[in-house]
């Protein structure tokens, strides 16, 4: 009976597998689905960040520009307060609003995934987080990052449908040196996915050379600029109100070079941006407009993310919680502040408190995720794997995660309401007829297109359930992972390209680790 | 060491337990937050729905009448058409929606806790469901449910700030007589809380002496309907389009005593409702309006909630899916229609498919609370301790989404924006000053007006979590359950009126179970 059972169910699902196919390409749920249905914060409201926004700039200003800034900031109307802090007029952050640019593009590097395009409503999931440690489920503890591990997570990446740009999620701790570390981090995502990438660089010296290494990649000199598959992330701001000085000359190199800007300003609520979430976000969205005020004093119309990253403190220690009804509300409100100023926007979402992947990262992750999804973010970063407030990474919530972001883009992807979709002639017939829908032609017809079925999440019958096991989603992840990682060993970089770069940059990723067999999964 | 550290954590809680009373009130969540802020139709798209609706009523017409609706009706000016279906003219539903209750209040039964609001933006959340069994985590296992685990399932609920009803969340399995079943239904929540509650009845006869009972709780004839703390549940529709006998008859008897009808309409998309959203969302909409127009015509402005549930099918199975993408949107969809037509509305959201509070839970049932919330929803059951589908019921699932509906709540409370939230005063001085915002008046203010704390959820630095033990929420949920249970055994009805009770009513619930020492806990 058993055998039977099984065999039954081979064949639906083989079945399944044949409509899926000849239903390609119109799935529910892709990158670039349109958010916009979730409005946190009231026009008025949106209007009194921005003055607010603009009374900050000009009258506190933002402290410790470098001189290369300063002199490019004076020169374009800008001046230095009694407290040496650049303050700027009201007019040159409008002008520089009206002028910067309203989109980009992460371009993919194989037809088989989407580019991300980044603007308007458009909303895509990303990985991130730069976390310095790998949770182990064995003993539910944690070990240092390294450079191999973000080649297999980036493998991983590679295959989850609902992870739309690989970003780096990890630290290699072992490397210390940072053109090592710049290096070693481009390399690994390139091994390991061909899908857009973002990477962020400990030495802005690093980058002119990183670029060389994709352009090798794509074939010739020149070729990344036309088509940049990666975006370069950085945190220019040390809040309140502060410049940071390396990735302030990070944010001068990329600009001159004409790249995204894809940095992120991550104050802290209560700690180190104001208590009262609407402060927070007056001040956030100060510090962003700066940035995309030099941005644009130095290149106009070079493309910078306006990634407003309000971070969320719990008051009664100080520290960071990322998955907190706060923090889904102030990152949403920020998505919609770009949204306000039709920029391109970043924010960060479905981040955790919890040590591992059990109910608590479920919940905050899927109510800080479609939140950010609903009010039409166009990169959500840190939205996969990350556990413990951005702390740690997890393979296994890496998987249970791509689940959690296709139900939250199904909710995005909203209702279409048409004639046809008002079904009114297929009521008629089922209420006067059959009495039962599952055998309509409408309903074989949309059960691909319109519905989205998980990989990992369970809906067996409870008898089903516990004759297999009685397992968790976290005990299928685990399952899932081993699985992919044992044998998905992508060919992204062929033989020659890969010999030219090993004999150009110090490339610390073992061959051996490239291909099975080398017993780590 | 350890004592010490365990004596500072002690007088951090009851410092914080201080602050807390100090700011008694003003908690940033609480029953009837003002939803809203989500739509996911466009107002073209509620105008098509409605249009629909209507020409389904009309031309359409709802099977199976019984002899006393049909009088009703008929007089009222529909008509029975060629397929004895009975049709409702336009103008008589537009009367309806024109002249329905638009909110009922359902009391709570003690100051200590919030009456539930139910129209226009507020949102509440309330259990139910009538499932059949109990998670047993030990095992994995589902049991059948008793009547005592309804009593004990309430004395949970009356301690769970963010759940502001307790609706009936299990069936006594072992009470197989209908008068034996709604008689000890009704008993086990009055006992359990005095929060306000909802049931089920399974024979409508059964209606009249109850409100004796509950009369007798409020001390006079009458009391009950003047301030009702209880709903009165029921599905009227058998879909698609079609009245139910038994709960049609229960319909017409709360209508003609005035009660709450809180009804719910649960077309299943796929199955008994279209496969495509937008229909299945006319098709529901028009049943809703069927049984409101029943309703008003009995008893013009009798309060029904407006509950289109419409349930969502895994089409490769045809069973129900609560906890996809699929269900958040269709929800959420409905709370907005409910909201077009200025109606009390209910939805079911936090339902999961998974058999256990796993991460899977965690998401699915995150997921779809925060957007039906959003939305606007009225009260939102089904919405803790769920699983599987609603198929069973737990109780460490029921303290983790109170954690989770907490959160969710904090969304939907939104952000104030004003001068003094806007904070430049306070930006000023800090940027200028400390640069950090911790010791701010402002800071220690807001602490616990604007920031909620989870009971169970962790944010423990990862070295604490690890010497805790590296528990997972579902540990601190078994212990949560344990120390509550064993322990709170409210003193709801007071010895006179409990011996008043018994001596009337087939009570089952045996006294001894309801003190500590009963050796369940």
């Amino acid at each position: 009976m058993q055998t039977r059972t099984r065999r039954r169910k081979g064949n639906a699902r083989e079945a399944r597998r044949e409509l899926r196919q000849a239903a390609a390409g119109k799935n529910p749920v892709h990158a670039g689905l349109e958010g916009g249905g979730y409005k946190p914060l009231k026009q008025t409201d949106l209007e009194k960040i921005h003055s607010t926004a603009l009374d900050v700039l000009e009258t506190i200003g933002i402290g410790d520009p470098s001189p290369e800034v300063l002199e490019y900031a004076i020169d374009a109307g800008c001046w230095l307060d009694d407290n040496q802090r650049l303050c700027f007029p009201k007019t040159l952050i409008e002008d520089t609003i009206a002028g910067a640019a309203r989109e980009y593009t992460i371009y993919s590097r194989s037809p088989a995934h989407a580019d991300v395009h980044v603007g308007g409503y458009h909303v895509n999931y990303s990985t991130s987080g730069e976390a310095v440690s790998i949770y182990e489920p064995e003993d539910r503890s944690f070990r240092p990052s390294k450079l191999v591990d973000l080649y297999d997570l980036g493998r991983l990446v590679d295959t989850l449908s609902n992870i739309h740009q690989f970003g780096q999620m990890v630290i290699p701790t072992e490397l210390t040196d940072p053109v090592e570390h710049d290096f070693n981090v481009a390399y690994a995502l390139l091994a390991a996915t061909q899908k857009p990438c973002e990477m962020t660089f400990t030495d802005a010296k690093n980058v002119r050379p990183t670029i060389e290494m994709f352009d090798m990649v794509l074939g010739g000199e020149g070729r990344f600029a036309k088509k940049p598959f990666l975006s370069f992330g950085g945190c220019p701001i040390v809040s309140p109100l502060r410049f940071g000085e390396d990735n302030l000359e990070l944010l001068v190199e990329t600009s001159k070079l004409g790249l995204i800007n894809d940095i992120a300003i991550a104050p802290q609520a209560g700690a180190t941006s104001p208590a009262a979430i609407a402060g927070t976000l007056a001040q956030v969205t100060a510090e962003g407009l700066a940035c995309l005020a030099i941005v644009n004093i130095i290149n106009p119309g070079c493309p910078m993310t306006f990634a407003i990253w309000p971070f969320i403190s719990d008051l009664r220690t100080g520290s960071f919680t990322g998955g907190s009804g706060e923090e889904a509300l102030a990152m949403s409100a920020c998505a919609q502040i770009g949204r306000f100023y039709d920029l391109p926007t970043s924010v960060a979402a479905s981040m955790t408190d919890s040590k591992l992947p059990d109910a608590q990262a479920g919940f905050e992750k899927g109510i800080t995720a479609v939140t950010a999804g609903l009010a039409g973010a166009n990169r959500i970063l840190e939205s996969a794997g990350m556990l413990g407030s951005l702390m740690g990474c997890s393979y296994e919530a890496l998987m249970i995660d791509n689940d959690m972001l296709g139900m939250a883009q199904r909710v995005v992807a909203g209702i279409e309401v048409n004639d046809e979709t008002l079904s009114m002639d297929v009521m008629r017939e089922v209420a006067l007829g059959a009495g039962h829908y599952l055998g309509q032609p409408q309903t074989l017809e949309l059960m691909e297109t319109d519905y989205l079925y998980p990989e990992l999440a369970d809906r067996s019958a409870p008898g089903a359930w516990e004759e297999e096991g009685s397992l968790d989603i976290m005990a299928r992840a685990q399952q899932s992972v081993k699985q992919i990682l044992s044998t998905h060993y992508p060919d992204h970089l062929d033989a020659k390209t890969d010999a030219a770069i090993r004999a150009k940059f110090p490339v610390r990723l073992a061959t051996k680790d490239m291909h099975p067999g080398n017993g780590r999964w």
